[in-house]
């Protein structure tokens, strides 16, 4: 029924995750109504993006600086690092404006249900961060919920040999929710409440 | 806190319609994941369905093609013009399969509190197309609120000359409601039912 530029446009839009089929068209007709220059500018920002960022070779954060902006500040102690799920929860970590340390993002979480393994997630990139010794404290940042806990626990257990104090965010954040939602305030508590890995 | 590239692609998202700063950084993150031919495909099918998608000179929806695939069916009923708020209603009074003639976007409606008149929607083109005597009615599709209504009759009286029949779809929709949300069942209803305006 519609054009095909448009139909692909929609399709492309319906892709993303949250999208539905009527959401899509509206952006799809949001796109058509900006000016030749606007889409121009869009379509660039997207291929930039795309082409600019990268994961930081230490802490697998996405950066257009090689490394981060994290881990080459010398200001910050490179000696705690704090463990985290996705590149989102460094930014809202640092929203808190209580951590001084630095981060390591694993890119998932173990989830057998899932089929994802130790071995698919970034924990060969955090011990490879650990070999040199100068590592004292690994912050679990990982969701509170079963895989959260699960990779927290098995982390802790990775680490065992190191002899580095691996902790806990404590339960300030509601247990079966998400980091991502948690209010600064909350995430503040969780990090000065947090507590080793017995 | 962002990285700029980041930062840029999700304002460039949080300014479409209905999409907040959250929703902008999930989308953000869902192109960053794509792979970078992925990101090139959805870049330039943005940039062609810009250009390639322009107004029917006839009934000023949206096409690639000109006339319009609609505008040029020899098997549609040339003789009679439904009159839509937008581009999307055509879509969504075709999928009733019941109307055979033509369609005519006006791209809006009479909103004398939003300061659009006569004049900023695109009446001067429908009049253009009665001039010719060729067309016996005129079916008023716009939504059954304020400013539909009065658009509605700012047309009947505007084609009163010409002596053609102006109809009103039945009110099948729920008045107040919006075209867009209407249900195939109601919107035929709303054909079939069609009344003219006195």
């Amino acid at each position: 029924m519609y054009a095909v530029p448009i139909a692909q446009l929609i399709e492309e839009f319906a892709k993303m995750p949250g999208v539905g089929k009527r959401t899509a068209e509206r952006l799809a007709y949001y796109v058509l109504k900006l000016s030749k220059e606007e889409v121009a500018v869009f379509a660039q920002t997207m291929m930039q993006a795309k082409e600019k960022i990268t994961f930081c070779p230490i802490c697998q954060c996405l950066t257009d600086a090689i490394p981060c902006e994290l881990c080459s500040d010398s200001k910050r102690d490179q000696s705690v690092i704090c463990v985290v799920e996705k590149p989102k929860d460094v930014i809202k970590i640092e929203k808190t404006r209580e951590f001084k340390g630095t981060y390591h993002v694993l890119h998932g979480v173990i989830s057998p249900m899932d089929g994802i393994g130790p071995e698919d997630i970034r924990l060969k990139e955090l011990l490879a961060r650990i070999a040199d010794g100068s590592v004292r404290e690994v912050i679990m940042a990982t969701n509170p919920n079963l895989e959260g806990e699960t990779t927290a626990m098995y982390v802790a257990k990775m680490l065992k040999p190191f002899n580095i104090k691996v902790t806990r965010l404590a339960h300030g954040i509601p247990v079966g929710g998400d980091l991502e939602y948690a209010d600064e305030v909350t995430l503040t508590r969780a990090l000065e409440g947090r507590h080793e890995i017995v």
